[in-house]
């Protein structure tokens, strides 16, 4: 930015969840919001009230198109924001909810999306409890985008992740991103692929109930599963190993995939949940998983391993493909597809 | 959406903060989000959590230009947050910031709203804890948008509004409407007016602990103090009696109004607030908030009053003229100007 100032432009990549979101996060927010609550950068941020922890997270939702097969940008305001706090170990409680409208929308538009909200509310168990509307110039915006921040008690405490430790996956990956690439009209895509968006506190407080081992969670959204488990690497002293033919996907994500040169594992989610957790814990919580609607695809995907000796690929994340060989799994660089969530 | 039922759109008016506003409010979303912590509709929601009252509120920022005389895009969402919360009687604690970002923007420009953003919240004592950046496409946004919610911890307990209290105001209306006005150049209005633009939990904190007669406190933002009146009033069986003289306004507001035609009870204000409070208590109040920096020009501007045997006025909001009449203060119907904050 010194040299040649103003020249630089944020791009659609800087909201991509990937690499340039990450720098962007680090060198602009985190110099200037320092304080110790946002430094974690997790889902939410976990903060002390009187002795009580509470979990609060935002999320603003700029998907295109508003209505998608599965769901409905409502639904998924509602989804995203209680599985940011799900994720963290939290209860989510109350929600807001911000809505930023071009004028011009159908009134019914709106009326269908905050019913939508309303019906995904009642099924997560939240009250949304305070709200806001602005209205924008036609052409000043794109229909409807909605924020919505979240508070949740904290129920669970993690522990650290460990060499050893299995990662699970709830189900099925890339649904949400290829049903939105779908729906989009100008590509002409026909598929059955619903997006996956579910609100999954009532599946993570079975498996937080039956492992105490538990060691991290999170939703892979945007980036997809292997932004996720970069960011569990990210400056620690072990690396993560995939193996393939473990990985839950649809034959007809991988279809897609192979047809437009997706990476799966760089697909966003909308209703699954990783989990890393002890070793001795994996297959049961894999049947606690199986046993609830939201879990019934779950899959151990792969380890946290040890590779400090291997200097290549030392604190990365890495899959065993199906032909036996081995690459890295690296952050995502720019993006797939925009302005999917 | 269904053919004619689709006529009807979302226009700017229904932004505003007036009339349409309120009725969007209640049509769709009080009726679908039903819920006893939404229903009293205040600036935040009153919650308790283990025993411990607690502010939650929400905003959306889509003011334009982004950059106008006395702030920013930034320092208005940490101030009208804050604000939200302050007028609960809640000290405010901790801040969410949510960008959609219109592709395109330049990095400097978010590095200055952030920056902004980070010096407000240090003056204002809150901390941003949790994030979220969207980035649209060209055509698709304005520049930035930014969501801020905020948690406080409740400190004071109001009291019920009652004939014979009195109507406080901070200092002089109107003066962020007139600036952002004016920054708009398509317009060529030359004004030294800057938006008052600030965070009042400082001043509210010395006001609560200087009165435990307060009744009501609001600040005047989309709509002006015409419509924080209404809604004090509205259902109510008094009503509210401004004194034209005794309301604190600048000349250059006053001139840029009569140019225009607008009407300073309907501008909006940044960092103002008003403050119902037992009329014993009154002077007293006055000279507490002229002490402070941000109280200078602060006025008793009005009285509530047992209107109710005046069927015309019953309930209502009305002014006493400088040449001696009185007119009825109505909510805003339509609005002066879009996108103020």
């Amino acid at each position: 930015m010194k040299e040649r100032e103003g020249t630089k432009k944020i791009s659609l990549a800087h909201g991509s969840g990937g690499k340039l979101t990450h720098n962007l996060i680090k060198e602009v927010f985190l110099t200037n919001f320092e304080n110790p609550l946002l430094k974690p950068l997790s889902d939410s941020a976990i903060i002390d009230l009187n002795g009580r922890k509470i979990a609060f997270t935002t999320d603003s939702y700029t998907v295109t198109p508003i209505f998608f097969p599965g769901g409905d940008i409502g639904k998924l305001a509602i989804c995203g924001t209680v599985n940011d706090l799900a994720v963290m170990g939290a209860k989510p409680l109350h929600l807001s909810c911000g809505y930023i409208i071009e004028e011009g929308l159908d009134y019914e538009a709106l009326v269908k999306i905050t019913k939508s909200m309303s019906e995904t509310a009642k099924i997560a168990g939240v009250q949304i409890v305070t709200g806001d509307t602005k209205v924008v110039e036609k052409g000043k915006g794109d229909k409807i985008f909605i924020n919505t921040s979240g508070i949740g008690i904290c129920e669970y405490e993690f522990k650290e992740v460990q060499i050893g430790d299995k990662i699970l996956i709830s189900g099925g990956i890339g649904d949400h991103e290829i049903a939105i690439l779908a729906a989009r009209e100008s590509l002409g895509l026909e598929t059955e692929i619903k997006s996956d968006c579910a609100p999954l506190w009532d599946l993570i407080s079975q498996v937080l109930t039956s492992s105490h081992k538990v060691k991290f969670m999170r939703d892979p959204t945007r980036g997809g599963i292997a932004t996720v488990l970069n960011e569990i690497t990210e400056s620690k002293n072990f690396g993560i190993l995939l193996h393939e033919e473990n990985l839950p996907i649809k034959e007809e994500v991988k279809g897609v995939c192979a047809l437009l040169g997706f990476d799966p594992l760089y697909l966003a989610n909308e209703g699954k949940v990783i989990i890393v957790v002890a070793s001795e814990d994996a297959d049961e919580l894999i049947n606690v998983m199986q046993e609830h609607t939201l879990g019934k695809d779950a899959q151990i995907i792969g380890e946290v391993i040890d590779n400090k000796n291997l200097s290549s690929i030392h604190g990365k994340v890495c899959i065993k493909t199906k032909a036996g060989g081995t690459r890295i799994v690296d952050m995502m660089v720019g993006e797939q597809l925009p302005r999917i969530c």
